[in-house]
């Protein structure tokens, strides 16, 4: 779900991470000098495994037929991962939930002013490959669009962001009853609509322009990656910034027995017509726009002057959509823990499955690296090697319509995740090219270098951390983490739940997402030919599954919280001038500063060898429960779902991670109350995190004076 | 010659001047009490005299025909000018030289891989716009460019600078007899020619990219301001900036008598055949260019993904150039100085009137401008009230083809201005638009805000003063002054002859830059509409004028020169790690502190009145002439016409100030000789300066200890 060139942008945000990689003889991070050499032994064992051979033919069957949530095209692919999982020696179900998808009946568009085109045009089929053919491809819709029949002037509005619109309003350009048309990019497709639904417009065009992911870029399918003139972007449209999954049941699981609410209640379904377009298509209205110029940062790449509107462009929007409940089928393939003591606590790794049309990369490159994680899993623990930890590998489905399978799921399980989660890992889209990219919470973040020192690149031989490091420059850490947003399927564990996440993927140019072309024709030639960053991506998430499923101390470094909270509050103290949030900082600084100490009292008793099982074992419970601290039961104001009070989806980003999303919001409006009150919530919070660290830190000055043997 | 986008980008350059209007009973700067009343009431009385209709009169009649350097339609514009002078009471004289120019005898390509196509397309004619039509107007055409015909395979070098040939050479294209094709602007477009020539093109293909003047800035023309499919740039690629003027008498003037060398041992005539296309044709080219892809900031503006090359795309150029000598008309005209101890001191100001077609930006509007300041300055000596120094207006021919008209007339007069010249005050595309900027020697950079204060903008009803104060925000100072480069008729005043000098002009959205749409219907369209921007600069122009005219001490602050040096010695001290010129910065800052000391200093005693005559004119001469000091009449390393050691233009760049040009050629190297030696002359160059503001100094001293009455 998440564009690539959005994770791209993240690798910009960079904090810097130390490395430690482990060679033979060195303890690892979390680990006793004994447990090192077990663990070394079986990820060495568990990287032999991943083939680019085996994560082909996944990919291959994977895509060999369209897969859209709802459809029998899904519940194939869910039975095919469901049985490589049964076959690599992992229990496996099917999960189904009945949710309210949307479905296009017929999505027209007519200019009729000032001359006569319809639309769209069909996606051109390419001869070599079979997959651009498809009479049974979904049309180009976007998902929970309102059905409608409007026939309006048009307006550009640049990306659909509030500033944009702004713009035109401040040029007395008329929004009301108008229809918008506004490029992909920038933000979630959704806010451009919820955007231009608050400010009267009657419908909304979204087109990919040529300046984002097509020619300007490079070469255009079958060339070259990016996209073609007929290719469009299909997607949900729903607000899932206000909440994600079902509409129906916002917040509480979609199983027999629980209420669903009127879909004509749901605060998360558009009230206005949209559709989605091709950037050939799209010429076709926007050479006839009129009206003033546009700001010079508007113009796209197509070849003329860009105007702003309305009209003389005269657009009939004839949008028939069907709203229908409909079963969806998450895979979760299960290693149950091997020590009985810690069997109790789950580590999770997830990836959807259900794709617009083909889904090579998005998502099916994610299930390949799934099924080959579980096959090198599966070979360990029929080995006996098995993780301490339960690990739980999940296939979710509909994460196209808006993370339903996962935030269902995650619903569903919300007391046993809460109580047992140790932490998740996503991977969507996992591989569109050769450039490796971690986002995790803080907490997690220096296990990125520490696994990407284990896995080598393919092209250069060299490993992925030192790769990391030349891209940073001498100066820098070796290894970036970007801020996890949302986007994908660790929404509702990071937001909703309070589950420490990471995110991993291997990117390149691509231009194809979300529409036909995103095929195995277009991965073998362009995305990753060799499939040999498939095994790479899936080597580096197995490592850190893991490390965190036999951990005897969960290597996870609360200090980093503290840090990025810090950043994140001079961040917020600059929106508005006079603001300070010295309590804040001087709190998350405690933080700060007792997690570093608590993490490095950890290795110390580890190297030392002074820290009993038992107590190591209570140590990484409080470790694994900590970042539930940043949860309030309350929730952010206007969208009580997202109850994570330092990250959440920005509500005019979608994607983008808005940290201190409540404070920030109290300090731009101004409101001293709500700036109080959002401080004093983040103050428990934080206090929550720290109280953590400090039964840690007791627990392991306890452990280390009750001398327990191993 | 000077693209407006340079103009533009200048203004970024910013550097600081206080604001100092006049009020009635106020003292004006350089004026005595009595002296500031004149000189109020002078240029309150030439404000009155510009009119918008007769500017644009002029501009119709000097529009009407093509007037390209040697050819009849130029030696009418120049009667048409020379007449104008007559009737306004100036004395005027018509002063030919014969020089080299180039014409077209025949410029065509053929695409002839992997399709046909034939150009150069003509410029379309527009159906309501006469001008656009013309059968008589130059073919495009690259002036100076050698003759030739070669077929090669083609390669895109983006806008051709030495680091976009760098960067294909890194990328293994090879280069060795190809043609490029590059894009116009960033550089002159010699400069693009003379590095292809070294990296050893065969021929090189300039065209305009829509991303650079084209739709992707704007409406084209007759729509908009901006350049349309079929328009050329034409224009000069003789190395100016080896050395400017006729290129059979580098460094001498084109008159009789005088040796002319052999145009075969001429340094700034390019050796390879160039030519200049649209982009509507160039799309026909870079199309079939394939190989690797661009890097993303070479990407233009046409709907396709550009390739490096080379080929498959294989051109024929066919260019079969005449080089003539032919005669050119500069126009004169004088206001004689009313002081008898004064009128052998030259103020001047010019402005070329060769355009490559009609020109009614480039230079039409200058010359309008310049004929409505002698209008006004006509009136004021009709009335007895000419200025104290002598005026000399100054309509230079074939500065199109290398600044050549007033070349050889700084070169034919350069006793004369050596001794006597004040500044020289520049016009050049004087009027596209109603943004009015400023570029200076730093000495006359004051001004600029002085004269400011007394224009108002026609559309705000402000000040130019207080407009360029709101455009710098709150905390800018109010008018901001460029740094003079080169590209207009002021190059051989500063940097050979060591004369201050002052650029105006008034700019907007320009694209048809040296096409034949640059007409008087793109002027009353889009440029000025109600000419009254044309009243504007020669309001400002005039009123400049009649300050360094009248002036009782010329108002040059020095210390400013000191203050840019200092500037520039850091900049090129950052060119190489370890590089300090501290004794630089010392005797720079000593020029600083000691010449705003005798700023104050003239100040102080005009305020006080103890300022005689006598000693205000020997003052006055000192400050002309010091600029003089900056000179060494060696020359530079490589082009000795080029003697100003403190600004020239880059050899790399053509149009673009580069500061401490000798220094900073001897720092890139690293030679420590030549650091040393450059160095050395620099110091020189500032200690004459300094001498002379020590001279200035006693004699305000001593005029002041004399107690002499006016």
């Amino acid at each position: 779900m998440v564009p690539r060139s959005n994770r791209l942008a993240v690798l910009a945000l960079l904090f810097a991470v130390p490395v430690s990689a482990s060679p033979a003889g060195e303890r690892i991070r979390g680990f006793t000098k004994e447990g090192s050499e077990t663990e070394r032994a079986a990820e060495e064992s568990y990287r032999g495994v991943p083939r680019p051979e085996s994560a082909s033919r996944h990919l291959r069957r994977l895509t060999e037929d369209l897969h859209l949530a709802g459809t029998p095209g899904s519940h194939d692919t869910a039975r095919y991962v469901h049985e490589r999982f049964l076959e690599y020696g992992l229990e496996s179900e099917m999960v189904s939930y009945d949710v309210l998808l949307s479905y296009p009946d017929s999505v027209k568009f007519e200019l009729k002013v000032p001359e006569a085109f319809s639309g769209p045009t069909p996606e051109a089929g390419i001869p070599w490959d079979k997959d651009s053919f498809s009479p049974d491809a979904v049309a180009p819709f976007l998902a929970y669009s309102a059905s409608g029949d409007v026939t309006a002037e048009v307006v550009y509005a640049n990306y659909g962001l509030p500033e944009d619109f702004d713009e035109l309003e401040r040029q007395g350009v008329p929004l009301s009853g108008k229809i918008a048309i506004v490029r992909f990019g920038r933000c979630y497709r959704g806010v451009k609509v919820r955007v231009a639904e608050s400010r009267g417009c009657a419908g909304v065009i979204i087109y990919s322009d040529p300046a984002d992911d097509g020619y300007v870029r490079g070469d255009v399918y079958p060339k070259g990656p990016w996209r073609p003139e007929t290719a469009v972007q299909r997607g949900s449209i729903q607000y899932v910034f206000l909440c994600p999954g079902d509409p129906l049941t916002p917040g509480w699981p979609s199983i027999p027995g629980e209420r669903r609410i009127d879909a004509a209640e749901s605060l998360v379904l558009p009230k206005i017509p949209a559709i989605a377009i091709s950037y050939g298509d799209a010429r076709r209205i926007l050479q006839n726009i009129e009206g003033q110029n546009v700001p010079r940062a508007w113009q796209g790449g197509l070849p003329f002057a860009y105007h702003c509107g309305p009209g003389p462009a005269l657009v009939r929007l004839d949008v028939k959509m069907k709203l229908e409940v409909r079963k969806i089928w998450n895979v979760i393939g299960t290693l149950p823990g091997s020590s009985p003591e810690e069997k109790d606590q789950i580590v999770l790794m997830g990836n959807h499955r259900d794709a617009w049309c083909y889904g090579a990369v998005d998502p099916s490159s994610g299930t390949a690296v799934l099924l080959e994680v579980a096959r090198g899993l599966g070979a360990l623990r029929k080995e006996g090697r098995g993780p301490r930890r339960t690990l739980k590998l999940c296939s979710w489905d509909a994460e196209e319509y808006g993370l339903v399978g996962s935030v269902e799921w995650a619903e569903h399980h919300a007391k046993d995740l809460s109580e047992n989660a140790v932490a998740y890992v996503n991977c969507d889209a996992a591989v569109s090219g050769p450039n490796v990219g971690f986002s995790a919470s803080p907490s997690l973040g220096d296990l990125a270098g520490e696994i990407a020192a284990h896995v080598t690149d393919p092209r250069s031989g060299k490993t992925i951390e030192e790769l990391a490091r030349e891209r940073g420059g001498p100066a820098a850490s070796p290894v970036s983490v970007g801020t996890l947003g949302s986007g994908s399927d660790f929404t509702a564990f990071l937001d909703h739940l309070g589950i420490a996440c990471f995110d991993l993927s291997s990117v390149g140019p691509y231009g194809v997402y979300h529409s036909i072309y995103d095929s195995y024709a277009w991965m073998s030639r362009f995305g990753d030919p060799t499939f040999e960053y498939h095994c790479v991506v899936a080597k580096l998430a197995g490592t850190l599954l893991l490390r965190l499923g036999n951990a005897d101390v969960l290597p996870f470094d609360l200090g980093d919280d503290g840090a990025k909270i810090v950043e994140h509050a001079a961040a917020v103290e600059k929106l508005r001038e006079g603001t300070t949030l010295e309590d804040l900082k001087r709190q998350a600084t405690t933080l700060e500063v007792e997690g570093r100490a608590l993490a490095e009292a950890v290795e110390a008793a580890l190297e030392a060898g002074t820290l009993g099982p038992e107590a190591a074992r209570k140590v990484s419970r409080v470790l694994a429960a900590a970042e539930r601290g940043f949860i309030d039961e309350r929730g952010l104001v206007g969208r009580p779902w997202y109850r994570h009070l330092v990250v959440a989806p920005g509500v005019n980003a979608g994607y983008a991670a808005e940290s201190l999303p409540g404070l920030r919001d109290a300090v731009s409006s101004g409101d001293a109350a709500a700036i109080a009150r959002e401080k004093a919530r983040l103050l428990e919070a934080i206090g929550r995190v720290i109280a953590s660290v400090r039964e840690a830190r007791k627990l392991v000055a306890g452990g280390e004076l009750k001398g327990e043997a191993r």
